[in-house]
């Protein structure tokens, strides 16, 4: 708690589709210091902005005195753009997703194993269905990716009996993870799971690393599912494997270009799910709070939480 | 582990759907003392019973030297029927569904949170839906009955950062039930729940305690799911409730009939899931570890594990 005003004045603008819920939201909180411009205004002469980065990037020239972003996703792939200026801190979302795609993972896992989609199928037909369905415990688990996200997911499909295997580029941070594999462990990562949860950002490192060599390791049983990037994925080698039937099925939340247009063979893959970028909606009370503690230490000019490093990406 | 051969000979009778498996592993498992019966054999000399309770009650009169029968299932309604003999020690399964029904519970929780089946719907018509889901994070969630597999929901629920309720008799032996309720405090359990969740054993005092005046104090959004037994829902009030839309909707697994017969109303009804007495498959090797470690136990003249109180009904 700040107890005195400080004697730094700073601007803020807010840059997002909730943007009157954030306003609203934000004077409540009372701030001490803190000018939140209105709607619709550019000013100038802010200092921080807060927002999507899909919003913000197309203004990014004219925000020249701007000096902390805060993100209120946790993806800022638009304004890592080499072009963009980098003379700023950028820091992303996190602590606040996690268990919101834990629970999107859980679900759609759970939609596969206890086979929901096919007994509703039987109950249109008064059909009672006592065929045994499948459990979570006691499968494999391969995490693409265990920052912030992953080691939530982790700890959830630990709880929930199942083996994690996580790929990372170095860490091994978490105690959830079961087997850990780097580099040119990937192949061997793959290997025989069961379910595959891609959770990595968009960087020069992690494009297309699901492709069709790495698909090829999958069981035929396996569930794929995307909650990090599209671009992750080589289209042309899932869309295979799900028709061949090499792999059970996919959940794909995130795409190369969004909305997927329409017409694109993803909507209409067999077994496949498209959850249209939803797997972690954004809470506006808890993306405030995390605003809130960053403001908080950007006026006690302490270091902010979750920065973004523009060479790695995230 | 009996390292000496028990003087006593025993001799058990499988009766299961799943006989021939679990004799395999009975065997395999080599246990000392013990005479498996052959299959489709009523050998009236057995001590031991090992199966299903609708398969044996049949058999019962025929059963005079059986001294223990253990059950596969938790619920053991058809040998609680007071014409049957009670001069025996009947077990019942307990440990091993915990598991399987939060799995189960947290699968249609998150089918409904996540509009699962809306989005299906929007993917058919190739509709990018970016609606905003919900999350079981805050919710508050109320079990009726908290016994063994109560106590693993709840710790489920209480991972996923719900508010939990415990409805039971008298025992408050769970760290993750918030708040107990007991007698009269029914219908102040249920005021305001987002899920309810029975998961009562059939007994005279749990029969059609889901009625009208419970299902009235439940908001319009709330979801009820019954893995307990079809005995606890007053059935014409459940319905009402679902075609007026005074609750959101339903997930029904089991029934006072079962299967349940075509053209039940239940099949067709708004928002309503039947899935089919199959909320916690019993894994043969699971089933048969509880079975051994019971037998060691009859052998050394122990008491036995889960032993059920014929007065209680569980």
């Amino acid at each position: 708690m700040l107890n005195s005003t400080p004697l730094t004045k700073h601007k803020l603008l807010i840059l997002s589709r909730l943007a009157d819920e954030y306003r609203a939201r934000l004077r409540e909180a009372n701030l001490p210091g803190l000018e939140i411009a209105e709607r619709d205004v550019l000013p100038s002469d802010c200092d921080i902005v807060f927002g999507e980065p899909v919003l913000i990037k197309p203004v990014m020239s004219d925000l020249l005195t701007a000096n902390w972003i805060q993100s209120t996703f946790a993806g800022v792939d638009p304004l890592l753009d080499p072009a963009l200026r980098r003379d700023y801190v950028l820091t992303n979302m996190r602590g606040v997703f996690g268990g919101l795609m834990s629970e999107f993972v859980v679900g759609y896992l759970l939609l596969h194993e206890r086979k929901i989609l096919q007994r509703l199928e039987g109950q249109k037909k008064q059909q009672w269905d006592a065929t045994l369905t499948g459990t979570l415990h006691g499968k494999t688990i391969g995490l693409l990716g265990v920052g912030s996200i992953g080691r939530e997911v982790a700890r959830t499909a630990k709880f929930f009996g199942m083996t994690v295997r996580g790929y990372t580029r170095a860490s091994e941070n978490s105690e959830h993870i079961d087997q850990y594999f780097h580099g040119e462990g990937l192949l061997e990562f793959a290997s025989g799971l069961d379910y595959l949860v891609n959770i990595l950002p968009n960087t020069n490192a992690t494009r297309k690393i699901v492709n069709a060599e790495l698909l090829s390791r999958l069981p035929s049983h396996a569930l794929f599912i995307n909650v990090g990037r599209g671009s992750a994925v080589e289209q042309s080698a899932l869309i295979q494997a799900l028709e061949t039937g090499a792999i059970a099925g996919a959940v794909l939340d995130v795409f190369e270009v969004e909305p997927l247009p329409a017409g694109h063979p993803f909507w209409s893959a067999p077994n496949t799910i498209v959850t249209s970028h939803s797997s972690a909606p954004s809470f506006p009370a808890e993306i405030t709070k995390v605003f809130i503690e960053n403001y908080r230490l950007y006026v006690e000019q302490q270091p902010l939480k979750y920065q973004v490093d523009f060479e790695k990406g995230y």
